[in-house]
């Protein structure tokens, strides 16, 4: 294919795309197909000769859509958000064209050079403590990660490198080995697996904190202070506190203004977590959510869940372009309006939820993901969610809190507006007057679990992967 | 910007990246601009109002392009290739569309399952023994990792899983923190710098293994095996090998076949990191290359740097839509091809080199990457490497082989000719004739390093993140 074909192409699949967003509500957003559908369309081996391209355009819908799960239609609550817009696919195009690989200043200057300020932009965003900007001789600044969990596992490095480095300092003959074996992380009973991971990767120690069990499930300061009290009687050695806000499971926020002053009087690296609400801290009325940020060592979010650029992890690409692209083409007012429109929506959700008895809303709703549950067991509950995803018009996943089985209704794509939430209930509670009865009645009967079964599959990889 | 105007910009998206491409010789291959260039360039914040698109697109040129090192020109030879190609781009574009994120099956299975497969068909094309291919009931099986660094760094974690398990099997008593203090992982002292930085990750001992000092820069089995059996008497747990074939500064190539054996006696994990080479052995010439892999646990390579589907870290992305277009596009033959005709222009670099007794080759060309230096000091080489790049025309990087300075050429663009690799050695050699004098009379005076620091910048790094 050369230039001149391309250019045909090319605009063909600008086409392809636009219907394919246009029309997204059309699909289920759930497929309908059982693992190992697509071997069996395609061949065993790539082609000796070339195909043509007709065939492969062909095959985008005999053999990739059927098995797409559309994370940009309205009727997906399911995980977070992967946001998504045209700006943003705008600039991955000439990202890909200009295919460099910056991995230093000189491998393309405007690379790294436009990622520093796209990171100020953002850290100014978010109103950041100046020592997180780099500016012109700061000494802070913002790097893109691919992952969360890759920055989480950073931070703990560095914290151990640190401490490590400290107590050398004092008791130079100390053994490392004997440093690093008494040192202790900790995170919440709420936090992401990729935090216990990083604690693994990094061989520490690695410590759950108890939440309260009330509809916050926070971490408290009295609480890690003890810990680390009985830890350091102990002969351990506290070094990193990995502080969630916005969890996976119910979008709680740790008390980092409690758990922070402790940190910096017993020298451990405080790193905040705020892969999905960190984006929110744009609009002045979620600010306060981070207040406490002034006494971290390190911060991460994902502004690809909820600032409408999706998927950072572009490894070594260009990858600051679509910040770019996106922040100038929303603006901050149009980046805040898309953030409060989620928030309402789920607002809305959540007062449907509230108005029918035989719900019950299971964690507080500050953002834009609703928790929530009939009342009633596990196993009712998990034969909802498994008939409403097997129903293919809305599609939830689950979260465990408190030892309940909770559906989780996150506010995902671009184009939710008031009347797909509103049909989703329809959808829910229309299930439960059809099927109510029948739902206790399944419960006698062994259940066929094989479409549970891959909803848990999400399930443990929303802790795994996510 | 609705899916309306997204039609309209999308198309002219397609033909700037056309014209791009199309005219890309034109432009200087590396850029002229000081570092901090960019940050005055644009606002120090993002703006509160969006802006227009005609301004955005306007910028591209005005303070994006004055930056960017030109990786697709014909008349870069640094580094080693990242390939690109139109089909490539349209894959990464229906990628960006669909924009979901493959944690789990559920997520989108699509997603996994094409990778599956994407990764089978690659591993038929390298010719894998059959523990490496997934098919429908196999235990292998591939999976994109973000880069080669990642890969490496599983693969040891992999390893210390494996023997710590095993010891403790025969041993329940012994406490894995005195197992794990004596671990050694080996490398040879031409491999990547990711290597070195795995082991400190995983927190275990590290040793390079010397090579021998002919041409080759390969390590041999006699060298391994008397390292291991001095610090097995000394107490240690030798457990991992990562194995190079086709090393970043020489492309030269670990001797597998005497190493597999050694590591599979002694139960150590032999990994193989063919990170460039990798691509190469779909051509039957070159799979002798790979001979020995049937001892291996683990092996990784980089299809982005010369299968013509640009970056491969696309973490969570639909990241083998690429592989899929590109495989069909081209067709094994078309890839072969591609190999092929790199690696005869780099033959043919290297016979003007020979033929010129100033110069002498300083390693084996085996495929496409040329190590050659002026006769003569390391500083004569330096400056010799100063100019070229000051000339802006080529572009190439620096390695260092046994303590000297060496120039690396490597062939990187799908458009690079024969008539490019020549006028590359006409403006080269041209240089010592007009300069070779002066060259050596610069020597007694204080060189200005301000572009030869960058050009270091760029030579740490080709070990630190390449």
């Amino acid at each position: 294919m050369d230039a001149t074909e391309f250019r045909r192409r090319g605009k063909e699949m600008v086409d392809l795309i636009a219907d394919y967003l246009e029309n997204i509500e059309q699909r289920p957003v759930y497929p309908n197909v059982e693992p190992g559908y697509l071997r069996s369309l395609i061949p065993q081996e790539a082609p000796e000769e070339p195909d043509t391209y007709e065939d492969v355009v062909k095959d985008i819908e005999r053999v990739i859509m059927p098995g797409v799960t559309h994370w940009h239609s309205p009727y997906f609550y399911a995980y977070f958000p992967t946001a998504s817009s045209f700006p943003a696919m705008l600039a991955d195009m000439l990202s890909g064209a200009i295919g460099c690989i910056g991995f230093s200043w000189a491998a393309s200057p405007a690379c790294t050079e436009l990622e520093t300020v796209m990171m100020d932009w953002l850290g100014k965003m978010l109103k950041l403590p100046e020592e997180f900007i780099a500016g012109t001789h700061g000494q802070g600044g913002g790097v893109i990660q691919g992952t969360a969990s890759e920055a989480t596992l950073v931070a703990l490095l560095a914290a151990r490198s640190r401490t490590v480095r400290i107590i050398l300092a004092n008791d130079p003959q100390r053994p490392e080995t004997d440093i690093t074996s008494k040192l202790v992380a900790y995170a919440s009973d709420q936090a992401h697996c990729s935090v216990e991971r990083a604690g693994m990767i990094g061989g520490v120690r690695m410590k759950k904190i108890p939440t309260k069990q009330s509809n916050k499930y926070a971490v408290h300061g009295e609480t890690f202070l003890k810990m680390i009290q009985e830890d350091k009687a102990a002969g351990l050695i506290p070094f990193y506190l990995c502080a969630t806000l916005g969890t996976t499971p119910s979008c709680a926020f740790d008390r980092i203004t409690e758990l922070g002053p402790i940190c910096n009087a017993e020298q451990i690296w405080m790193h905040i977590d705020a892969a999905y609400a960190g984006s929110s801290f744009i609009c002045p009325e979620f600010r306060p959510l981070l207040n406490g940020i002034e006494f971290a060592d390190s911060f991460n979010f994902n502004p690809h869940k909820w600032l409408l650029h999706w998927q950072i992890p572009l490894g070594r690409r260009f990858r600051s372009l679509k910040m770019w692209f996106v922040f100038r083409m929303y603006g901050l007012k149009g980046l805040q309006d898309y953030i409060r429109k989620h928030v309402e929506l789920a607002k809305e959700f959540e007062t449907l939820v509230r108005a029918d008895p035989r719900f019950e809303i299971s964690a507080d709703v500050i953002l834009a993901l609703v928790c929530f549950r009939l009342k009633g067991s596990n196993e009712m509950n998990e034969v909802l969610l498994k008939r409403i995803n097997n129903g293919k018009k809305i599609h939830l996943v689950p979260c465990q809190l408190s030892g309940q089985f909770v559906l989780r209704f996150a506010i995902c794509a671009r184009t939710t507006e008031s009347r797909h939430v509103r049909e989703a209930w329809r959808i829910i509670s229309q299930l439960i007057c059809d099927r109510q009865k029948r739902l206790v009645n399944l419960l006698s009967y062994p259940i066929n679990f094989v479409v549970m079964s891959q909803t848990d599959v999400a399930f443990h990889h929303i802790y795994c992967n996510f």
